[in-house]
């Protein structure tokens, strides 16, 4: 038997656009005799589709374009995950749903049992879990199809207390009592560049528990802030990986299903996977270009524009962007001070030239003198602070939104997660933009990249990544003088959001109790402004955005 | 036997604020000889504590204030919410749970078994739900204790489509068969304007269907954009509603149990309660001032500013914030452009003179001469379009914050729920602001509550409340140019955002095919501005924000 795995990327709502692609891959899969093909989880309607699924004429046109690919199936059966009508007077009124299609009609329906409800997820807001367990019978084959997290019941957690995917029941066990030949998994599982293995081990796990091969077809495609990598894969019943997709790209590959249900020659073992520090940067760098590049083709934009202080994360942002959209399509605006250091502008005239991009010069002072000159009645004799500072980053927000409105772009925000941590931005200034692209990359993080880009060459001007951060808005200001230092800040800040650390295991980590104090009460006190940010791309297993929702009015 | 129930305003994570809160009331039960005083759910952290849930610190600390509550309660028993961690290896680390503490110890601990996990309730996120019912037994009372949505079960829903509250199980129905004397319900139930009876129908049902009186105990305050009414109930076993508490008020009432173990004298029936289209505006409007209130007391702040327009949102926010703040501490701006016709500033001033507020005014033609020209370089000579009207609403964006910053005062937003819905609004413009304060209500309510507050004097000017609405952006604009006519325009939003109506069903209300799929499309398409509102005071049961998760990238 032959089956294919189809990593595509579907559009929330797109349903045509979504079904043309399936079309497309079942005649492929048609003219190379395959058996099944394996789409992903909710594939008709994309995922996440949100509270979209609340609306009565999205369920409809979900079933309709089952039915659609029902009729495509003379030839090749498909499995193809869709939200349906939980048919029960009580209980959520969806469920989550992998369709087995085959002689144009439905063959077999299975639901999802465990509802992910953490972090970005919520599917325990639209869907019922599933009850009961059923393996699907194809041309002989008995297979255990499950939905994603399904298989994740018994997935290692980082911090006990933080657990969140641990359940009273599990599908496989259920399933496996009724011998199954293979697993057939369908997911929609996002990228998240610190635990790169958690997903491959998790899949290990459930073959050697289970003893039969493994089909596992993930979602490719970023759909504003989450990022899905794809990265399907299939398992030997050894654990041995006998196939991995490419990440970020969209693919179609056929297995012969006979040679992959036994173990290879024996002492066989997974090729090594480099998984050391330079894969993870380097994954980072392709997930946020592959992010912004989606975003804009989704939201049907070619062009961006962005500024350019002359600092490192910009510096890194118009990288990003340059390799995302082409250079053709990028704009850098320096927008000097009178605060702005000579070398902000050489340097960022440099990474331009590096990077063959246009950039153009708009200085904030005219305006700042107008703003001050009308404040003045107001102001008064009240000292400068850190209000005339806010003034410049909003000037530079209002010239970024005129050209980006003018010239039909969309403004890319340049702000880092360390800074979006302690509230060090400006709302409506350098907060502003339609996608920020760093703001889930520590600081720390966004120098990495840097290094790796310039691996071979300088593209990055040395002077941009060897000088001291700074803002630049008021004169010789630096992060450090009211910041730590950013190797002390970017661990306290990763155990307090990632791990979800106390007070005292930050502490004890070898932290100086006053430093970790602060950094939480600026995380803690800095809510109100993230309330306001642009979409993040999630590079992470914690992100700022709806995968962390904290309250504004706490006391801490 | 004398119960007490204490409807007080919680703050999230101030532990030992909402601890002398109780401390007080526990202390005034005492003097009073009460046997049982009952506070709300999750009493010990403020509700909702969101993500907060997930820090085991956060966790340690509420379960300190149960035994520090526990400790006071030598003469007079408590039942008060609190997290609890779940003792099971498997399911969500955490129970929402009601505890009964007597004579300085935890007597009964129950579980809350419907997590409510729609809308703006994410409960399932981080509380395992209960399975196993039994009556608390005090001083010879068998009370069946409940928490919020377990009394809710059967609870008819406008949409049964967008159905999330029916339950394959009702906790009150195995709580019954142990014969309770009493219900005790501890909650914390958010107001809304368009379901004003809605509790009170639930309440009623479960006492008419049980037979038996309930205490009914809910949370009070306004938690940024949550607003939580309080309306604490108590209702005789035949569902007369013997005492209903003060909305939007702290209070702690005293009952003696055995006056309310039966039926009035045959044949009484409740007052007949005014639930009509003007207490419905007076609901909203205390809401509202309420919401605001609260919010500059829990940020801690006293003071206020926001633009004055001349038209009817910016009027209504300025008469809401007086009556929440005081006339003392509200600046109005008026930054007049050259669209600006000269009635925007006479009417702004009257208004500001019938209020007793300072007016200020700040022009934006000097700033805008001044963007222009440095953008000149950039625009050549491209046709003035949107770009410029976002200009001016940026620039008034950036005096308001800047003058927010000097005084250390909150912006308030200004827009209203119709233009939220259609996106229009200029990001990083009108959209700015810590609090929207009419983000929640559409245009026709906000004439409504302008005549309300106009009920007995000119408080708003006339000319304001029958001036055409226009953003007067351009000359001569009217809001109609590009948007169906506000009485039109409402009914069509309702339908599809607190309804989710299918476009089929909206149209058969009444209303032309073209300009329903207009609105619509406006709707959807303007996900990414409402992504970066600020938080919006909720009065309605679905609101633009945090209850109303929509994907940006989707494809309409």
């Amino acid at each position: 038997m032959k089956i294919a795995i189809a990593q595509l990327n579907f559009r929330i709502a797109d349903f045509e656009g979504n079904l043309n692609l399936m079309k497309k891959a079942i005649k492929e899969a048609e003219t190379n005799e395959v058996d099944l093909i394996v789409f992903s989880e909710l594939a008709v309607c994309g995922y996440p589709p949100l509270d979209l699924l609340e609306q009565r004429d999205f369920i409809d046109r979900c079933m309709e374009s089952v039915d659609i690919l029902a009729s495509c199936t003379s030839k090749v059966a498909v499995i193809v995950g869709s939200p349906v009508i939980n048919p029960n007077e009580k209980g959520k009124k969806l469920f989550n749903a992998a369709f087995l299609l085959a002689d144009q009609a439905v063959k077999a329906v299975r639901f999802k049992t465990l509802l992910p409800t953490y972090d970005i997820f919520d599917e325990y807001r639209y869907f019922e879990k599933n009850i009961e367990f059923e393996t699907v019978l194809f041309k002989g084959v008995n297979i255990a199809l499950t939905i994603c997290e399904d298989i994740w019941d018994d997935q290692p957690v980082e911090n006990t207390f933080a657990r969140t995917r641990l359940y009273t029941d599990s599908p496989m066990d259920f399933l496996a009592k009724q011998n199954p030949d293979i697993m057939i998994n369908i997911s929609a599982s996002p990228f998240a560049a610190n635990r790169l293995n958690a997903r491959e081990e998790v899949l290990k796990q459930n073959v050697l528990k289970y003893g039969i091969p493994l089909f596992y077809c993930n979602q490719v495609g970023a759909n504003t802030e989450l990022i899905f990598d794809g990265s399907s894969m299939v398992l030997r019943p050894d654990g041995i990986i006998a196939d991995r997709f490419t990440p970020f790209a969209e693919e179609v590959r056929i297995y012969v299903l006979e040679d992959l249900m036994s173990p290879l020659v024996a002492g066989a073992i997974d090729p090594e996977r480099n998984l050391n520090e330079e894969y993870r940067i380097e994954m980072m760098y392709k997930a946020l270009v592959f992010g912004i590049k989606d975003y804009f083709f989704k939201m049907g934009f070619q062009r961006t524009v962005l500024g350019l202080s002359g600092g490192m994360d910009s510096a890194l942002t118009l990288v990003l962007a340059v390799e995302a959209l082409g250079a053709e399509n990028v704009i850098a605006v320096m927008m000097p001070s009178r605060y702005s250091s000579e070398h902000s502008i050489t340097d960022s005239v440099q990474l331009a030239g590096n990077l063959g991009v246009n950039c153009r010069l708009v200085p904030v002072d005219p305006m700042m003198d107008s703003f001050l000159k009308e404040l003045n009645p107001e102001f008064g004799d009240l000292p400068e602070d850190v209000t005339e500072e806010n003034l410049q980053a909003r000037i530079r927000g209002v010239i970024l939104m005129a050209l980006a409105n003018k010239l039909n772009m969309i403004v890319l925000n340049t702000s880092n997660k360390s800074e979006a941590a302690v509230g060090y931005g400006t709302l409506y200034g350098d907060m502003n933009g339609g996608l920020s692209v760093l703001g889930d990359v520590y600081k720390t993080d966004v120098y990495s990249i840097a290094r790796y880009i310039n691996r071979s060459a300088e593209v990055i001007p040395y002077n941009i990544l060897y000088k001291a951060p700074s803002a630049e808005l008021r004169p010789g200001q630096k992060d450090s003088d009211s910041l730590p230092e950013y190797d002390v800040l970017d661990p306290i800040l990763y155990q307090y959001i990632e791990m979800k650390d106390t007070l005292a295991a930050i502490i004890n980590s070898g932290f100086e109790r006053e430093v970790v104090e602060k950094v939480i009460t600026l995380v803690n006190r800095s809510e109100y402004k993230r309330f306001q940010t642009p979409p993040i791309l999630r590079v992470s297993s914690k992100a700022f955005g709806m995968g962390r929702r904290m309250p504004i009015v706490a006391r801490y």
